[in-house]
């Protein structure tokens, strides 16, 4: 295996302290890739990063369209949102008109990541429900799917009808046979591929018809920033950066992904010690790199050349992207 | 450079999800290298790591023992305490014999760790103070010797006499000259070393005689150990954990140091990523190894071999200590 490549610097006063690697991939329309940092056969989980895909059969299915689910709930359905109430309240009214509660789901409570909900919530003595979990969205279109295809519900069992066209959805634009699955932080199943095969399946969606199954969820993303993450967060301010050209979507343990149609390009890379920083500010690097993103926007600097600021607010220290990757 | 030395494993199912290594330093007395993994010679700055060699000139200088500080004190001088009550109240009645209030703080307010003070804060529309800030205790630290020395309230300056007798006792316990300083979350100057430099100072500390400043300060963290970090958090489980037999500390940043009085034993270690979660499971690694921590004992097993689980609570995977630190 390739030696992961630097992907980010944490310099404090005039010291390196802390340093990041890991692989990326960029690939075109014919799965070939383009440019590759560390190892592209290295076997990755995406994690969130694979919402998209997993969306897939919510709409190959037909179940969208008899379901009558619009580009909000799509661009939910392939969301890591912050549980803020504009997230709540959507996956809320998809639920309701499932007919459904908050016990059909299986994604576990978590709590809101928004602090005013949260302060809201402890002033009110409420606990977190499922809904609130980040991946509410893209239960709430298992659950779709499941009831389209008269499916029980247990849809996070890997054997259920909805799990079984997650897999072969990812299976068919990975282009690869699945090494297996992991179960996610949600309690889905995670399907592993190489990395190389999540940047072809993301090249495969940029590369797809106007009006296939893949392009509805892009346009959804990229017409929805707010709802795939929430304000503040990485997501939703570089998919607005770059002026909604490109959709972008995190995954735990240092996953990033990028859909960019009007290029037919997709990426997909992985911080080998999982975390986020320096996923986000990879990410961000290559999208410099590729001239989607302006390495001066405020979004772009936060992420990379991002100032390390201490409690007094005074400038410590600063987030360097490793060279080689702009 | 030596290439960091793998130090902990996140498996998902049957992947390999992320991957930390880093440098590590075992010394004894004499200074020497007992054992070490990656490069000895890395320059790092130890964070909240070094509490314990700043407090030094508290009890050199004698400030110590004119003001009264009982064993209480010196643990919170050398704490990353979690702003729960019981460290906000001694820190507070600290202040209050020093006749200062939280303005004379220059750490910067930091929101309470402690989940029910947390919510209680919020019920009651409070905000942060100083006082909650995990280096709150240092800062004590440091006025009661600025107090004692006659010397101004710019106590963090880098030129202020409590800040030059710090470095001072840094570059004599580590015996090297510093090669500089970054500033810490605190705002408070952060000498540099090499990694070898931090585990000589820490072996120094576990072979000082017994009514030594070294040793008054080891011992008092291993009598509080809740004092030094919190319930839940590594250094107070662990320190516990040992029978109260080693100081254990963390640092920012991914930095773990330990002082093991009987053995006459220090070591330092820094995840090279900055990792928390890297540094408590080598940290746990190493205490295994030496015969200082039982890896059966539950605070180890929550840093190595520890289940992951999900937000239902299902096992997702495990971290495990990397080949060759247990």
């Amino acid at each position: 295996m390739t030696a992961p490549h630097p992907f980010a610097e944490i310099w404090r006063g005039p010291f390196l302290e802390s340093v990041h690697s890991g692989h990326a991939v960029i690939c075109d329309a014919k799965g070939e890739i383009v440019e590759a940092w560390g190892d592209p056969t290295v076997t990755v989980l995406p994690r969130s990063s694979s919402k998209m895909i997993q969306a897939l059969p919510l709409l190959r299915s037909g179940a969208a369209k008899s379901h009558g689910l619009g580009t909000e709930q799509l661009a939910l359905a392939c969301a890591s949102h912050e549980g803020a109430p504009i997230h709540v309240e959507k996956v809320g009214a998809w639920m309701k008109d499932l007919g459904l509660s908050d016990d059909a789901f299986r994604c576990g409570a978590q709590e809101t990541r928004d602090r005013g909900l949260l302060e809201a919530q402890i002033r009110a003595g409420e606990s977190p429900c499922q809904i609130h979990n980040n991946c509410s969205g893209k239960h709430a279109g298992f659950l779709t799917l499941a009831r389209h295809l008269g499916a029980g519900p247990e849809y996070v069992d890997p054997d259920h009808p909805v799990q079984r066209a997650c897999l072969d959805a990812f299976e068919d634009v990975t282009g690869e046979t699945s090494p297996g699955f992991g179960i996610d932080g949600c309690s889905a199943p995670n399907p592993a591929a190489s990395l190389h095969g999540i940047a072809r399946a993301m090249a495969r969606f940029a590369a797809a018809p106007e009006d296939s199954a893949e392009a509805q969820l892009h346009q959804a993303m990229r017409l929805h920033p707010e709802l795939v993450a929430g304000e503040g967060r990485a997501c939703t301010e570089l998919m607005r950066a770059t002026g909604g050209k490109v959709a972008l979507k995190t995954g735990a343990e240092g996953f990033f992904i990028a859909i960019w149609p009007e290029r037919k390009i997709g990426i997909a890379l992985k911080a080998a010690c999982g975390t986020t920083r320096a996923a986000e500010a990879a990410i961000a690097a290559l999208l410099v790199r590729l001239g989607a993103l302006d390495a001066n926007h405020p979004a772009t600097l936060k992420r990379i050349n991002a100032p390390i600021r201490n409690w007094r607010g005074t400038e410590t220290g600063i987030l360097k992207p490793a060279a080689g990757l702009l």
